[in-house]
């Protein structure tokens, strides 16, 4: 790794070099690369290549976006439309993470508000670097208000290990640090509590399998790799006591957009009683959303997602057709998990009820 | 291919060579590989690996297994003994598949009431030959009567294309031909029926991306892969009109073990009102059986099924690694789908609901 990567953070200002550096997720497990991101161009690619995923990251790289898009101005002839142009143009780069739209705007406004070049540089790096230091510390609170749960859900079952499934990466590799769903595993493990993580696989593009294992792994978390379809025989067998997901997008009223498949899982966690947990920062509540179905869109994604899976084949990263070459396939990224499946959402103020009333409890300032 | 391999059918008896021959399923959807079953041991790993799966073409497999084992018996000191040790090792191929120590009991039945050596043998294939011809028949049944259901529901839905999803691989592949659950799509799109096959990817060993997509292509059957998290959200938003699946071992209930992930499925057909129709043999039905989830027994298979995913790359067979490496995972290779959440069963005798009064309505002498 180079010098200046921090432990467990996906993304750092290297002030030293004055960069913007990422770690290329593509390339895990197998591979840690640390990927400069230069211009505009390289955030976008960053984005929507998914060098970079999950919703605080998606805001906090957009965010360090502007910052780059504020020092090109400078050689711009229209300064202010280049900035304008570059916010549209990382806006774009992803349809469903309400945290994109949100940090670019609240950098922007930073910005335009600054009157010297200077001074709207280092207002975009300063804005920048907030973001991350605020979402660091939601996960945080998010990992404390999660082990209190965790602690009162192994008390009730008494003995043994209490079991989690996750689906996708909500970890610290999404979000900053810590995580969101992975912050109160994180948490209960360093507390010393009897835990054991099932990780979904997350097809189509094996975040659970890919980075979830990798993070667990490397922070000594008992954990087991399963495909997305046994998520159901485990909760009915018993072998699951709690579920445990992040959100790229949530209503006021409740209702989730997260990975493809949560929607499946929460169905499942209902019909066998298990409590289905979501781990979310208030950035990512669409405050302006009420029905997620008809409100949120979601992404469809290049098929070759499906049709290719990528992997190690003898130490050389390598992709394999799985399918009939030009079979068609449909890629759809994000399904919404209705608020009534939903047992409660872990946020960075406390553990409120996915309904209007209980959020509105946490964040009255949201509905003024 | 070589000389002597039908069209559409995953296993023959080659009259001219005496040699049981099927396809390497393996191989699909790239390439078209037949294999010669000569000796006991050839049967076990043909069933153990996978060259053959589904449950009907796995019993029919047994049943030529037990054929080849009368032809290797001459040799044997202890005829009788070396039959009814082939028995036990093809019965432990195994585990889950009735149709599997059905189909060897009734073939060995077959051959104990002989007296010569030639006449056991010729009993065996025989028999074999029998219950080939008998599951294929049925497949056949299954079709006309699925037929009648997707006229049924593409006139309550008046106009544009009725969508149908499946999970796994219960095709001809799987049955000797025709299929279970694609039985009925073959016959409605070979009625002009304007249907869309939705083809759940079926991880972790991919039967629906490798074999549903490859049946239905050589068929000229529109249709398109999706992972196996995207079902929930196909039903949610109305693009799921019927699911559609096959089964590995059914109780008398009406319980349901079928492929991993068949259990979300029908979860989310419940919750959006989509009918969830299970086609199979009467051979699938395990009589004895009531309580699916307490009684039917789960194969767990080797972890590396979830690690590795096998594809093509550069024209070249290859898997790769897709999680850290030893990386612990578990791998459940069925679900039991409890009878409430089955809207009815398609067999060769007709469409019955799953509940013992209805199966022993259409199969009364199995009750007696």
């Amino acid at each position: 790794m180079q010098t200046g990567a921090p432990v467990n953070r996906p993304i750092w200002f290297n002030a030293q070099r004055k960069m913007v550096q990422i770690i290329d997720q593509r390339q895990l497990p197998h591979e840690m690369v640390v990927v400069t991101l230069d211009t505009v161009a390289d955030v976008v690619t960053a984005i929507k290549e998914m060098y970079v995923r999950g919703a605080p990251l998606i805001g906090v790289t957009a965010a360090y976006g502007i910052y780059l898009a504020a020092r090109r101005s400078v050689d711009a002839k229209d300064p202010a439309g280049y900035l304008a142009d570059a916010s549209q143009r990382i806006k774009a780069a992803r349809p469903t993470a309400v945290n994109l739209r949100w940090a670019v705007d609240r950098v922007l406004a930073a910005v335009e508000d600054q009157k010297t070049v200077e001074s709207k540089i280092a207002t975009a790096l300063t804005g920048a670097q907030a973001i991350e230091a605020a979402e660091a510390e939601n996960c945080r609170r998010i990992g404390l208000h999660g082990l209190q749960l965790i602690e009162t859900l192994g008390n009730q079952k008494g003995c043994g290990t209490l079991n989690i499934l996750t689906h996708c990466n909500a970890g610290w590799l999404a979000c900053v640090a810590h995580g969101t769903a992975t912050a109160p595993l994180y948490a209960a493990f360093d507390k010393g509590i009897d835990i054991h993580v099932w990780v979904d696989e997350t097809r189509p593009r094996n975040q659970g399998a890919a980075l979830t294992t990798w993070e667990l792994a490397a922070h000594g978390v008992p954990h087991t790799l399963i495909v997305d379809n046994a998520g159901g025989h485990l909760m009915q067998r018993g072998k699951v006591d709690l579920c445990l997901v992040g959100t790229d997008r949530t209503t006021s009223l409740g209702d989730v957009a997260n990975k493809i498949g949560t929607y499946l899982k929460a169905l499942a966690a209902r019909e066998n009683h298990i409590p289905f947990y979501v781990a979310l920062p208030s950035s990512t509540f669409d405050w302006n959303l009420k029905d997620g179905i008809r409100e949120i869109p979601i992404e469809e994604r290049d098929a070759d997602e499906i049709r290719y899976i990528e992997g190690l084949a003898k130490d050389t990263p390598t992709r394999v057709l799985i399918c009939p070459e030009n079979s068609a396939a449909a890629n759809y990224a994000f399904d919404v998990t209705p608020a009534e499946l939903v047992t409660a959402f872990i946020t960075e103020r406390g553990i409120c009820k996915a309904t209007e009333a209980d959020i509105r409890r946490l964040f009255p300032e949201k509905f003024s």
